[in-house]
């Protein structure tokens, strides 16, 4: 279109109309392009982790939301590749841009820092929307173990053999004796409970607020000291030689980190041991990643050390501190392969856009691990030291 | 004396000056005795760790001075036990007003608030007055190692055994390669330097500022692949593929932990390892015990996790943080031992006061390791991460 001197209002409003658009969308195309040239991904290139984009609007969906743009656009069937966890890896260890931008939701920061998005009633958010999904699903993907945390593969070949070496771990590192009586914050579908008290001989007290998984919890540990309580951590009450938290912390939010402590300190014997299990942020942040916040965590986060070191002061003694992240990497991808091999039962159910969803939720994931972006942490504490010091177990 | 209505003002002075005096040195009395009492310590007691003082100004010279009070008296001869680290101990494990007190000392808190007392020429300090004490002395009661940091016994029986592997310790943990050049950030004696060159085929760069380790160490190092800097260690250059600091962090104050977590990271090549050698606290402080600031570690100061962790957020990717705090307790132990046995050489040249003073340090600090009050932390970290993770060595 030419503009004239002569030309109407309004063919002039729809040329710089159609300019602005044609100049955005080129100048994101342009800078999006840029970013993943920097980590060694083509766009329509030949690589396992290259793209393929199938719709233009893939840029300009990236450009204006991020890792929401990304994670949605994916979802949509916008673009596809064939590793897309060694995608995400390339994306967080080469590109500066990606790496330092953190998807910078600034919406989702002010909003976690006016309220507290894991109040009592607002921590049953994630509760419905992801544990209550179906167990079948979960059972299918996770295994025998029911294990939704990361497993163990030091000596482990299969995902099954990895987690119960993952629990057994716990509990060598948590010194349980015969008859001791352990709390448990957030059980999950209660393995570790059952996997305690048949291979230690302890009781467990656990506490969850997903309703399918307490159900289930229950009925597995039926007949054995279990007592799984439907109610939030904070409502915890009693004395315990050792208190355990595994998975739980990614779901408190970073103000509620004190409680959590505050919870285990409170319901602690003198030298007990609390073990905190975790996957963590290698820096301070007070919100999560707006994708996985709102299709797979919501009010999900991740914490530092900085935010648990100063939670912890005045409480506990930091006996040990065990990071071994890459092993959820393994335990991501034989998740995701269990899942897709089992999807011809779910594809009625949940639907192609489901699929990607999870697909991208679990491979993007393995790939933060791998790049050494997000770590996972066992935390052994004590209540006033262990006297003569704690020995680590590994 | 009695005050009547003809009194003249200088008796009237007199008996207020009389009065006060006794109702302070009683109120000091029951104060200072409640407090031992509520930590099972008896004044004039049978017990190993109770106390006979000699001196009636005790109470109120602790009540006015606190740490610095108790340990001066002691230097002084107003007070002695059987066993220095078991009252410690005991103070730091029952009582709750020596326990939460941390002996506040206000005055030395405001001052390292406002001043850089670990600025490079402030740290020379340290160097004259501590560790150019005279080598003949360190030798006596280190033993043949010359380590004056914590030695490792989990497999050791004695303390040259035990020192020799928590160098190897550390040298597995650095997962040291024939061939790597490695950076050490304040360097003693030269002992690690000595150890890695010998025994894992490295070359070492080091830095220390203090005249007499570094002569030592120059000799002790002679013919082997070893160069000891004489100064700050925010001097230090170049790429190297690991970085060490053994015992430097406890003189560098807390506004200096982001400067050597700087170098370390400026000095390291990508993925390479920096481990972190250091006494440490359970909670974050900006001042350090004021006997100890005067008469041991002028302007010395112990980490917090939280003080750690936040100096740390993007430079590093912490791998793995071992607490072996009780070590530090038997170490202590042989050193006070040795130094005991051999002070009949040193008698003359320090007298009694030192011998007092170096009992005290040696001892109250086993009796806090003991009670877990105090820690000993490496932490091992990688620049971006170790690719495929690290494995914790112990």
């Amino acid at each position: 279109m030419e503009l004239r001197s002569q030309s109407t209002p309004e063919q002039i409003q729809r040329a710089h109309h159609s300019i602005k658009n044609r100049i955005s969308k080129d100048f994101a195309k342009d800078k999006i392009s840029r970013m993943f040239n920097g980590a060694g991904i083509s766009v329509q290139g030949k690589n396992k982790w290259d793209i393929r984009v199938h719709d233009e609007r893939f840029y300009n969906r990236i450009f204006l939301k991020w890792s929401l743009g990304f994670g949605e656009s994916y979802m949509d069937g916008w673009w596809d590749t064939e590793a897309l966890d060694q995608l995400i890896h390339r994306l967080y260890t080469s590109n500066t841009a990606y790496k330092k931008s953190n998807f910078p939701a600034k919406l989702d920061m002010y909003k976690a820092r006016l309220i507290n998005q894991q109040s009592k009633i607002r921590a049953q958010k994630v509760a419905h929307v992801h544990y209550d999904l179906g167990n079948e699903m979960y059972a299918d993907m996770l295994g025998d173990t029911m294990q939704y945390t990361c497993a163990y593969w030091k000596q482990a070949q299969t995902l099954d053999e990895a987690q119960a070496h993952k629990l057994d771990l716990i509990c060598r590192k948590m010194h349980l004796q015969k008859g001791e009586k352990i709390l448990e914050l957030g059980c999950g579908w209660g393995g570790f409970a059952k996997f305690a008290v048949e291979n230690y001989g302890v009781e467990v007290d656990a506490y969850n607020i997903s309703k399918q998984q307490v159900e289930y919890a229950r009925k597995r540990t039926r007949g054995i000291p279990v007592t799984i309580h439907l109610a939030d951590y904070r409502d915890a009450q009693g004395t315990y030689d050792k208190v355990a938290a595994i998975g739980l912390c990614e779901h408190v939010g970073y103000k509620n980190y004190a409680a959590l402590m505050e919870v285990a300190h409170r319901c602690l014997k003198k030298h007990g041991i609390f073990l905190l299990h975790s996957i963590a942020n290698n820096f301070s942040t007070t919100h999560s990643d707006p994708w996985f916040n709102k299709y797979i965590f919501p009010n999900g986060m991740l914490p530092s050390i900085k935010q648990l070191g100063e939670t912890m002061e005045g409480l506990f003694v930091m006996e040990d501190w065990h990071n071994f992240g890459p092993d959820y990497d393994r335990t991501l991808m034989e998740w995701y392969h269990n899942f897709d091999r089992h999807w011809p039962i779910y594809q009625e159910k949940y639907g192609e856009r489901f699929y990607r969803m999870w697909k991208y939720y679990l491979l993007s994931l393995a790939g933060a691990f791998r790049a050494r972006r997000i770590q996972l942490w066992q935390v052994v504490m004590s209540k006033d030291g262990v006297p003569g010091g704690y020995e680590s177990v590994r």
